[in-house]
């Protein structure tokens, strides 16, 4: 079989040797939501997932499948649950979904968890899931597991966003479906881009608060929120780069790995 | 970009295109679970997405993302949560989650959804959750929506298990990580499975009642229930043609395409 | 005061002596579901708590109240939830009943559970219930509760089958309102069984998926699945004898009584 | 078959037609819980079952399945959890369950349902429980759906109360396992009372406030919170005419029937 | 800085300091709820909040910030959800606060917390929510928590209510927006009464059942279900001083104050 | 009477009024947290209610009751839950109460409600209530209810932040106890302050992940994240003008008052 840093494709014994071994567990969240008229629906699974496979070699841990639905889309970061395709969870069953996997890894006896996220919407109700996990698992007597949670994109080197936006970074809320995703996305899944359809219509301009019902016209129609021209694969890979020197370093850290 | 029968893999133009015209959405249910020494424990993922994915280019339909965590394994059908590795989700958790995306997707106007079950347990938390969505949707307005929900494995034909088990069929819960999953990885997925590791301690012998908690060799130490001796790539081939046939056919009678 | 089998029927000094002394409870799972034309809507709830009465009687336990509103009807099992009077409860709740209900006993000082459930669709929440309760009680430093779950219509020889169904037994889930159900109510309870009733639109063709909502017409009207016509209390009388022997059986075997 | 006022001794067409000629539905709420060395623990099943049953044949209604776990006990009103017996569901799965119910009933058709308490600490959580249900079901289009909620304890005269406390009445809560119970119990089932095993150790002196968690002594040892002195069945039918007498009128009253 | 009485007040690390010395905790319910034409709708948050100022300041105690949203409100003892302005709670969404507060006050050390309830609804709600936070409490290891739960106005003497009722007490559930709300109010907040606008239109007289839905005309249109003529401050320093009295003198004969 | 902004100081015919002319709503949303030694725990809500109360004032509203207990506080963003006095709730329970008030205001007939946050972490479970209350109110046949929901911090201009910080504005999140909140108290309850307790162990320097459990030392002891070093009521006063204004001129441009 396959030597592989994926947690599904081992074998049950394979995976109770590493957990025996202290292996770090990453779990990767991502959803399935728009992206644009030039991208896939996958973004927020690729990209997290990638950046998970390439920590998990450098640090010598194992991934876990990522979670492909998540927290509902915001039209002020995500566009919005409006665009067809972007198929969500409410927030408490997102919470019970990295809930019930923290404590089922804990309870095989796991006891480091890297839990990367990939889409920014999941970044909170993440928080409670693992909080709610860290509760019943006490409850449990599991009273050593640890687990870091981090955003991927929060790794990255104030050089790498200078040399990306010699304009200024516009933020990372707005940088959903724009020039940092596409870039990733292009080193990683190329065949899922399509750089002749990045829309022109961006960056949104939002008003510093939600409205109920969302209305029309509140962002960009394309679901690009700032803008993707430019994106190229090098961009990604300096990006890329970045994440996973970055996160391995701070795994390293907190496991002493 | 690439044509794709996978809705992640689509832009939301494209999927909104499609749903204008009608399209089936199959879901694969599936879960993380040991699949004896032998196979990766991404068997319940990998075979419901290669179902879903055969079928739905034969009827023209798309995939959605295959749900990676399902309902807890059960020591009589899956060997059990006992097991290292064996990812899962409370029943209400699993239901929450099929909810939901129905739900959201019946909400960005999909009216055909075929639910299809690759993880023994996922059968009756996965019968739930489409209720629930069902009834969601109905007071939301929608009132066509129409979900078709099955295990693929019953769709097989009698000439087929005869072929398969010239002794007998043992009969589905005992097919865990045996003869029919092995042979379908096989035919999937080769580097996943490796048949020197096929273990000799099966078949299963349970009785008629569930025990909490799980006494220690209640199944076989192996995690696999049945026997896998025999599996090939061509049996495989056999199941799935088989499979993809007949699941097709009831959905065109179904949904009339 | 009577003596009684039954946990209700007891002052609370009585039951407390017995869960003293170990007493194994048993808890019956019902329902309150259409059994065709020709039988009462309590058959779930006659049955089990017959079989319960009587096991519990052979080892020395007592039954606990039955739960009268179960688990919702699937039209492949039990006709569905569309015929009046089937009056049921989601998932969530069911399991929520039986995880209260094992806590409230584990509390109690009750250690020995047998959890007999009298309708198909029970099984699956049910499961889910007393595993919820096992992790409560755990939680709760009760370490040493045990718990065995089982349907009892899986209590029955092959002979008995063999001579009850000279042309071939049609499986469990056709059954309902058939011939097994049938010849036991004519046992138990024989005023609410009606043998001029008896329809004759069955047995069901079920094709090997569920359809939602539910169509017209996919199963018989009348409710029945199978076949009820050659019921007898004769027949009821061999099913009991196996229920009840081969459930005392299993009960000694696990419970040393 | 036999005639019966219970819903679930009727076979499904049996209870269609009488939904078609808008026939009242009672459900009675009950639990498993200790009342006194002197009696059963199905006290709360027993009498508001035997008042529905009474009330539901002089009005021409029928008698749904006694819920026969309820909410917990409290140590004011029912001597607490603390007593070996009193088996118990959370608030929350009690209020879903009376709403389960009720959603059911009123998706057959039925628009006349009468809650019949027969458990003093099920009252707010079947005030819930119908609130829940009442709101499902107006999002579910039915809005004609009617429901009466009551203890049957307070549809007593003056008279009464005078004629069977001569020294002044101690108050509902008060009442737990003592006269007014005992003499119904005396009424509808003797052989579950046994007036030799009468407490002498009441009537309960309770501060007016609650203690979690229960102080040892806080309460009766015996689990009789007055005195079951002087019960009879007569007194039992004396009661019992009232409460069957009142309810029936308001009933009447309500549903113009 | 202020001394105060009120935790929220308080700096955490005076608050620290005070549960190092084993400081009770007073937590008052209200809820918003219309309480007559002639009061505002914060009457079941002042009087609490009042009561427990007082009661905190005699024994040496702390006040948590009072609950302002509490369970809906019944038609017999507060007018019921259908007056504009009452803004409620559902059932379960009340327990869970009250059990995450006690819990997350459990968590910081205290271990002596008194339940304040003003709002009549609130009653039962709470008692779930206290024996939830006792039960993770204790699976969380914290096994000397010490709960006092209170309704205020059961706190006051034979002679006092003699003193306002010349004529008898009409009973507390009647009480709600009558003379004794009102008068606590004159005493407290007089800018939020004006006695000019007190209705005329009481005291209710209910049917000793609910009716859902509400009927037109079920209680009095002012929502006064009693009287609330004669309301005096003086009469509310007689009642407030038999709280205050009352409650600390239990609390000090419970936690040893 | 007093003429009152605060919604729970009418009465509610006054309240009725208001609805029935279309009154915009204001739901301050707090907690109850460390803010340092050198403020009181309830800036959280104090602040929030401030502003409400004034932007009510400017465009014609009420303010309805802050509620006083929010999410759980993050280590990164408020010291976290480690800190005494800082009582919380889970995100679920948050979201819960978030959804009835709304609804319960929608059921009342108000369709305007700005929902203004004063607790960092509760900006996302307030999202998904919100939510919630507008599906579950779209169902209950409301469809015109109109949300606004915002955090007050994020309506300040350029040229207030660089008065302000001349040095270069810390961002949000490290805001917590610091300058800002603290000069907004000075203005607003400059009792609740003690500049000489003002700490010098910050600014905090947080990594981009959390942890749990949170490791000693992750924070500043003193649980002030940025310096609250040269805060006063006047700086107090420029931002709380920023708020005002800028809040009542999104309302205004909303709400079209």
């Amino acid at each position: 079989m396959v030597e592989s840093v994926f947690m599904a494709e081992l074998t049950w014994p394979e995976f109770a040797d590493k957990v025996k071994e202290g292996v770090i567990v990453f779990l990767p969240l991502g959803t399935t939501e728009q992206h644009g008229p030039h991208m896939a629906m996958n973004v927020d699974v690729v990209l997290p997932t990638g950046v998970c496979e390439r920590v998990a070699r450098a640090v010598g841990g194992i991934v876990a499948p990522t979670i492909p639905y998540g927290y509902k889309s915001q039209p002020r970061s995500g566009g919005g649950e409006g665009f067809p395709g972007t198929t969500s969870l409410d927030a408490n069953t997102f919470s019970l979904v990295v809930r019930d996997i923290i404590r089922s890894l804990g309870t095989d006896g796991v006891r480091k968890v890297v839990v990367v996220n990939g889409h920014f919407e999941n970044c909170w109700p993440s928080v409670e899931g693992v909080d709610l996990a860290m509760r019943e698992l006490r409850r449990d007597g599991v009273t050593d597991m640890k687990v870091m949670r981090l955003e991927y994109w929060d790794f990255v080197g104030r050089d790498t966003l200078d040399q990306l936006f010699p304009d200024g970074f516009p933020g990372t809320e707005l940088e959903h479906a724009s020039l940092l995703e596409t870039s990733l996305m292009l080193l990683l899944r190329p065949d899922l881009v399509d750089m002749d359809k990045v829309p022109d219509d961006g960056p949104a301009k939002f008003p510093t608060y939600d409205l109920y019902p969302v209305p029309d016209g509140f962002g960009p129609a394309s679901g690009v929120l700032a803008r993707a021209q430019g994106s190229s694969a090098e961009k990604g890979r300096l990006l890329m780069d970045d994440h996973v020197e970055r996160i391995a370093s701070a795994v390293r850290a907190e496991f002493g790995v």
